[in-house]
This record gives structure tokens, C-alpha cells and sequence, in this order.
């Protein structure tokens, strides 16, 4: 039977899995604009971010309550509190889409990144929004079969941000410091974008399967 | 009268304080392998890194059972959550650190940092250092008459960050890209490093008074 205290909890885990949706949201089109100079699409990305603010506000707000009516204990204390956490994570991705989206907009008209590492950070935000869907897959349905592609994902991203590194590094980069900057930046901002994804993926697969990330 | 809910509040609450300054002798010790490019102490701060997550760990753990055998509701359920998201901001804090101390080791023996802006580092360093010191008295003390040092040193690290930025971004920067891409990472380290710092010391006087962080 399920309890008031379990429905309240459901819907607070379908606010979590539409944060995720959200936050890829953002992070395509960050992607976009940032590989077609997109002033308009940069602005919206920016704007975007004050919403997830408030949505995570009020969805730390409502897990309050519920903690506070019900007083849950053990694995139902576990998954409001784990819940908590995952509103803090989904906050970060929106900040980083944004930071993303910052860039593109500083540096228009021009595109902040040189043509040759273009096709890395389509890559990388074709990933970084993989990631943030399968999570939203993983919140919504438990579904602990998507754990192997999300590391999967989780390690192609760690390469690309180093080999990025590597390429920014070389002596014979022709792009000059600001785009070096701009680039490090970015590919930051993606692989941290990756790793908040997983840790919420990570933490609810942890939760219905005890399974220790590795 | 004192409960036992409120003395175990408070011992929690004191390893919150001693985590901080465990975070700020990190950043101490990260700013001067730096800047001497020592790697023993770079070593050291790298090592350190897993105490406090350590440490980390174990004190949300208590946390956990804390809620769970007493279920405090109100303002009492908010400090224990809000003591959750400290933790979360000083194992982050500790990262940083060690995200400093590891950019060191990787340029050893050479010093990352040109000479033309070590000045700047010490300074960011000293701040990052002082920040968490005066968060460690604010969670211990509960003195909000530090928040007025704790805005004015927090916007100095922004000025800081920015200004490295200009610095970095200027097209006569003659140090070339690696060095450019270090400074670039350092900054935001110690500028993320100082703002999880303010964000426990703002959530801890925003407790204490009631005054909204402006």
C-alpha cells in the first residue's frame, strides 16, 4: 500500500527527473550556440538558469516539509535526503550550461572556439546532454541497466576533456592564449556538467541496488 | 536546558569548525608549494585530501543517524541540513586544494605561475585561507559580525579573479598558452574555493539572524 508519504515522495522525484530534463535542455542549446555563435540562443540559456534556481528552491523547500511532517527513518530518510543532494547537483548543471552560454556571448560575434576543436565540444555536449538524460531515465524508473553506458559516457567525457588538455597544451597550438583560456574553460565546464550527472545517477542506482560505485 | 539532541548538535558542529580550518591549512599549505614550487607539500595537501573526505563521510553518517533517531523538526531539522550542505562544501573545498597542489606537481620543478603574477596567487591564497578561517569562527561561534570581512574579503577575490583574467586574456601576455591555461585554472580554484567558504558561513549567520545574504 502506498503511503501519502511515499506519493508525496514520488512527486518530488518526478520534479528531480524534469530538473534533469531541463538541465539538458540547457546544455544543448549552450552547445548550439556556443558552435554557431548564438547570441539569442546564449541569452535564453542564461535566463534559463534563474528558473532552475527557483524550481530547485522550491523543490529543497517542499523535501523540508516533508522531512519535517513525516520524520521519516531509515532508506525513506535516505532517499529525501539523497533527493536533497540531487537538487544542490541539478543547481550546478544549470550554473555551468550558463557559464557556457556566458562564454559564446562574450566572445560574439566571433565563435569563442577555433574550428579544429569544434568537433570536441559538439562531442562533449552531445554527452554531457546523454548523461543528463539517462540520469533523468535512472531517477524516474530506477533503472540500474543504464549504469554500464553511464560509465561509459562518464569516461568518454574524462578523455576528451584530457585530450583537449593535451591539444591546448602543444606547443605548436596556433590559436593564442584567450582561445587556450576559453577552451579550458569550457571543457571544464562540460566534465563537471558529466559529473554532477552521475553522481545523481550514481547515488540512486546505490540506493535500489547497494551496488558501490566502482 | 541542554539536550542530548542539542550536544550532539554541538559536537557535530564543532567537527564542521575544525573541518574548515583542516580546509584552510590545506589551501595555506597548496599556496606555498605553489609559489615555491615545493612538491613534498604538494604531495602532502594531495594526500590530505582523502582524510577529509574521510572525515566527510563519517560526519554525514552521524548526521544521518542524528535525524533519524530524533527526528527534529523545525529550526533544529535545519541545522542538521544545513550542516549536511556544509559538508558537501567543505569536501569540495578540499578538492580544490588538492586541484592546486596537483597543477604543482605536474609543472615540478619548474614554479606553474609566472613570476609577473605569484603576487597575485599570494594574495588569493591569503583570502581563500582567511575566509575559511572566518567561517570556521562563524560555525563555531555563531558570530555574524564577521559577515561584513566575510563580503568585503569575498569581493576582493572576485576582483582578483577578473583582473588574472585580463591579465591572462591581455593579446601581450608573453608567457604563452601552458602558463596561460594554469593561471586560468588556479583562479577559479581559489575563487570557488572562497565561495563554498561563504556559502556555509552565509547559510550559518542567515540561521542565526534571519538576514538574507544581499
Amino acid at each position: 500500500m502506498r503511503t501519502v508519504f511515499h506519493e508525496q515522495l514520488d512527486t518530488l522525484n518526478e520534479n528531480v527527473a524534469d530538473l534533469c530534463e531541463r538541465t539538458a535542455d540547457m546544455m544543448r542549446l549552450a552547445t548550439e550556440a556556443l558552435l554557431y555563435a548564438d547570441l539569442e540562443a546564449s541569452e535564453r540559456v542564461i535566463d534559463r538558469r534563474d528558473d532552475v534556481d527557483r524550481l530547485c528552491a522550491a523543490l529543497e523547500g517542499d523535501m523540508f516539509t516533508l522531512l519535517a511532517r513525516q520524520a521519516p527513518v531509515a532508506s525513506d530518510l535516505r532517499v529525501v535526503l539523497s533527493g536533497m543532494r540531487n537538487v544542490a547537483d541539478l543547481q550546478r548543471m544549470g550554473a555551468l550550461a550558463a557559464h557556457v552560454a556566458r562564454i559564446t556571448r562574450r566572445r560574439h560575434p566571433e565563435i569563442a572556439v577555433p574550428a579544429e576543436v569544434c568537433g570536441y565540444f559538439a562531442e562533449m555536449g552531445r554527452i554531457a546532454v546523454q548523461l543528463a538524460l539517462d540520469t533523468k531515465s535512472v531517477v524516474r524508473e530506477g533503472n540500474p541497466d543504464i549504469a554500464a553506458r553511464l560509465n561509459v559516457d562518464d569516461e568518454a567525457m574524462d578523455k576528451l576533456h584530457q585530450r583537449l588538455f593535451a591539444v591546448v597544451m602543444n606547443p605548436e597550438w596556433p590559436h593564442g592564449t584567450t582561445a587556450a583560456v576559453d577552451v579550458t574553460l569550457l571543457s571544464r565546464y562540460y566534465e563537471r556538467f558529466a559529473d554532477h550527472a552521475v553522481e545523481i545517477a550514481h547515488k540512486v542506482i546505490y540506493r535500489s541496488t547497494g551496488a558501490r560505485r566502482d
